[in-house]
C-alpha cells in the first residue's frame, strides 16, 4: 500500500476533478505483477492500468488500491467489474470512496466472492488524496495558502523590496506546489506589485499548468500582464459590470477568460470569496494554491476558507515591511487562528512549515499533528 | 568528554564571571574515578571537584576537561598544579582558554611530563560556553534575544492582548533560558505594557535569580513595579540626570540599583547600547537575555549587539497587531539580517527556532548550521 500511495502521488495535479489513485496488483505467489496510477482525469483509472500491466498474472492474485474501486460508468468502465473480470480473488483498499455515484464499488467486490478489506493504511492515503477528498467534503475547491516571509513575519523590506526573501530551493519548491494544484490565485494587489507569472517551470518536458486566478474587482490586470502571455490557462475574476474592454483581445485569441463573481457582501472588500471558489469548482478545479497577497489571504481565512498552509520561512530580519497575512478579522488573542504544525522541514537555508487549521471543518484532522521532524 | 561537558552546563548561570567548566577524572585502568563542575564563582574549579572525588584513585589516571586547566592563581589556586600534584599522567581538553591570565596550563602540563592532548569534542564544549567564550573575545556580555510571536509575526493582537501567544511548555523554556544567564533585559515599553516580574520560576529549591535590568531612560519605572520587589537584583539603567526620586526606597532597601548610562548617539533612541552593555560587563555580567520589546531589539540588532537568537512560534495567526522586531535600520531586501538557523524544536505546541546571525563577529561560527532535527 505504501507503493500504491507513491503510485497515486504521481497523478497529482493532472486527474482534476478525479482523485488520485495508485493500485498494486500482486499474483497468486504475492509477486508484484502490475503497478498502475490515474493518470490524467478522462484516462484509464489506476486498477485498469496496473490489471494490464499484470496481463494474465492478475488471475488468483490480490489488487492493493489507495482508494475503494469505483462502481460507476463514467468516461472508463466501472473498476469493480474490471477486478473481477481479471480474476483478481482478494482487494485491500485505503480509503473508501465518499461520492454517491462511485461507492459501492467494495459492495459489488464482495457480490462476486471477491476478499475485500478496506482502511489499510487509510490515514497516509487520505492525507495523499487530501484536496480531492477536502474538496468531496465541502464541495468547492480545497485552499492550500502559501506565504514566504522573515522570522519577524515581513514579506518584503521597508522600501517594498522582496527578491529574494527565500533561497532557490524554496522556490523551487513553490513551483512543485503549483505542479499539484488545479489553479494558483492571487489578489489584484500582488498582480500590480509584482507582475508574477505564476506558471509552473519545469524542464525538458512541458508539463501541465494549474489555471492561473487573479481576484481583480475592477479588472485592472493590465493588457501587458504576464500572466495575459498565454504560457497558461487564465482567469480574471471580476466584479459584475467591471469593464473589461482591454482584456477582449486576450479574450479573443484564449489567453484569459473572465469570470463574473459577485461582490463581497456589505463589510468585505472584493469579490466574495465563496463565489469565487464556487466559480472555480465549477470549472473542474478541485485544489487552489493561495499565493497571497496578504490582504487577500486574509479574506480568506476569515471566510473560514484555508485548509492548509505552507509557510517558508527565511532565517532572517528585517524589523520593517509588510505582514505576511493582514486582515483576518482578529481583534483580541483569544480569537488567534490557531494551527497544528504538521511538518517542518528545512529546504535550503529556509524553513517550511506545513500546518492545518485546528477548528476549520476544512482541516484533515485524521493526520494532523503527526511529527515527520525528530523532536529535539 | 560528552560528559564533562555534560557536568560543565549544570553550572549555567552560577559561575559568572568565570566559565562554565566540567572535568571527569579517570582511574589508572580507565574507570572513573571522580567527577566535578565549576558550581559556582569562587567556589572551587571542576578538577579540583572532580580530584577531591577520585582521591588516591586520581594517581596514574587521566583528567578530562571541556576547558583547558588554569595556570593561575585567583581565589582558587592553579588547576594544572592540582593535576600535577594528584600524580594524573593524562589530560585530554576541549577548549584552550583565551585569557591571558588563565593560559598556559597546557604548557604547565606538558613540562611537568603529562600526556596532554587538546582540542577534543572542542565544538561541542565551545558551544556550552559560547556565552563565556563570546564575552571573552569581545569584551562585552553575550547578548541573547529571545522573541515570541505568532507565525505571522505579531507578538500581541490588534487590542495589544498577548496573553498567552505560546503555550505554558514554551514558558517554562524560557525561564530555564533566564536561569542560565547573568541579566535580563527589557525595554521601558515593556515595563510599562507587562509591568513583567523577569524572576525565575523556581520549584523547591530557592536557586540564584539573575539580574533584572530596565533600560529607563527617563527613570519612567513605578515605584511598585514588580521588578521592584525584591526577588532578585534589579537594576535600573537611566539616562545621566533622570529623576529617580520615586525610587529612592527601593534603592535605599537594596531592591534596585540605579545605573547611569550615557544617551544613545544623535539619531539613535534612548541609551547607548553599547555604553549599557559595558555597565553589565563591569558588573561581571557575561550573558544578557534580551526579553525585548521590539524597539529595545531593534536598536541591539541594529549595534550589532545580538549573538543568538531564540525565537518561540505560536502555531497561529493574527492578521494584526505588533511586530517581533521595530526599527532595526534596515530599508531594503539587501540589508536583511541574515541568520544561521542551529536548531528548531517543539516544545509543546510550538516551535523553538535557534539562530545566530551569519555576519557578525560574535556569531560563534564553528557550530553554525549543524542541524539537530532530521531533515525531510
Ligand atoms: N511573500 C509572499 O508570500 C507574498 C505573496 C504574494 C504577495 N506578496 C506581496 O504582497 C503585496 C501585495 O499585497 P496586497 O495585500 O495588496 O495583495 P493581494 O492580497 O494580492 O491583493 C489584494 C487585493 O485583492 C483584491 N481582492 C479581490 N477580492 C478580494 C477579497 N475578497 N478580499 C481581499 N481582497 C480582494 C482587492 O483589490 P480589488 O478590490 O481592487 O480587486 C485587494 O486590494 C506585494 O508587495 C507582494 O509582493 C507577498
Ligand atoms: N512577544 C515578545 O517576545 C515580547 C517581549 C517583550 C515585549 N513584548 C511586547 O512589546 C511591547 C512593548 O514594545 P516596545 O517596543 O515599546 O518595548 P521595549 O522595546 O521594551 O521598550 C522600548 C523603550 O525602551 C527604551 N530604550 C532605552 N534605550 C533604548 C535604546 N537604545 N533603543 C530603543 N529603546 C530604548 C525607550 O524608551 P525610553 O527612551 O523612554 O526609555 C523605548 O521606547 C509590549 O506590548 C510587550 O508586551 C513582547
Amino acid at each position: 500500500m505504501h507503493r500504491a500511495v507513491a503510485l497515486a502521488a504521481l497523478g497529482l495535479g493532472r486527474t482534476s476533478p478525479n482523485p488520485v489513485v495508485g493500485c498494486v496488483v500482486l499474483d497468486a505467489q504475492g509477486e508484484i505483477a502490475g503497478e498502475g496510477y490515474h493518470q490524467q482525469a478522462g484516462g484509464p483509472h489506476a486498477e485498469v492500468h496496473a490489471l494490464r500491466a499484470a496481463g494474465d498474472r492478475a488471475r488468483g492474485g490480490t489488487a492493493v488500491v489507495t482508494l475503494e474501486p469505483c462502481n460507476h460508468t463514467g468516461r472508463t468502465g466501472p473498476c469493480a467489474q474490471a477486478l473481477i473480470d481479471a480474476g483478481i480473488t482478494r482487494v485491500f483498499h485505503a480509503v473508501a470512496d465518499p461520492t454517491d455515484q462511485a461507492s459501492g464499488g467494495a459492495a459489488a467486490l464482495r457480490a462476486a466472492g471477491i476478499e475485500t478489506h478496506g482502511g489499510l493504511l487509510a490515514e497516509e492515503a487520505a492525507r495523499g488524496n487530501e484536496a480531492w477528498l477536502t474538496a468531496m467534503r465541502l464541495g468547492r475547491p480545497f485552499v492550500l495558502w502559501k506565504y514566504a516571509s522573515t522570522l519577524d513575519g515581513r514579506t518584503a523590506a521597508a522600501d517594498g523590496t522582496s527578491r529574494w526573501i527565500t533561497g532557490p530551493e524554496a522556490r523551487a519548491d513553490v513551483h512543485r506546489l503549483r505542479a499539484e494544484v488545479d489553479a494558483v490565485l492571487v489578489g489584484s494587489g500582488t498582480l500590480r506589485a509584482d507582475d508574477p507569472h505564476l506558471a509552473v517551470r519545469h524542464g525538458a518536458d512541458a508539463g501541465r499548468q494549474p489555471l492561473r486566478v487573479v481576484a481583480d474587482t475592477a479588472a485592472t490586470v493590465p493588457a501587458t500582464a504576464r500572466v495575459l502571455d498565454g504560457t497558461a490557462a487564465t482567469l480574471i475574476a471580476v466584479a459584475p459590470g467591471a469593464d473589461t474592454g482591454h482584456l477582449a483581445a486576450a479574450v479573443a485569441d484564449g489567453r484569459a477568460e473572465i469570470a463574473e463573481v459577485p461582490r463581497a457582501a456589505a463589510g468585505g472588500r472584493g469579490l466574495d470569496p465563496h463565489a469565487l471558489l464556487a466559480a472555480l469548482h465549477s470549472r473542474g478545479v478541485r485544489s487552489v494554491l493561495l499565493e497571497g497577497g496578504p490582504t487577500l489571504a486574509g479574506a480568506f481565512w476569515a471566510a473560514g476558507l484555508v485548509d492548509k498552509a505552507v509557510g517558508y520561512l527565511a532565517p532572517a530580519l528585517l524589523g520593517a515591511g509588510p505582514a505576511a497575512l493582514l486582515g483576518a478579522g482578529i481583534g483580541t488573542i483569544a480569537e488567534a487562528l490557531r494551527l497544528d504544525v504538521h511538518d517542518i522541514a528545512r529546504i535550503g537555508a529556509d524553513l517550511r512549515l506545513t500546518a492545518y487549521p485546528r477548528s476549520t471543518a476544512a482541516a484533515a484532522p485524521r493526520f494532523v499533528n503527526a511529527p515527520s521532524t525528530e523532536e529535539s
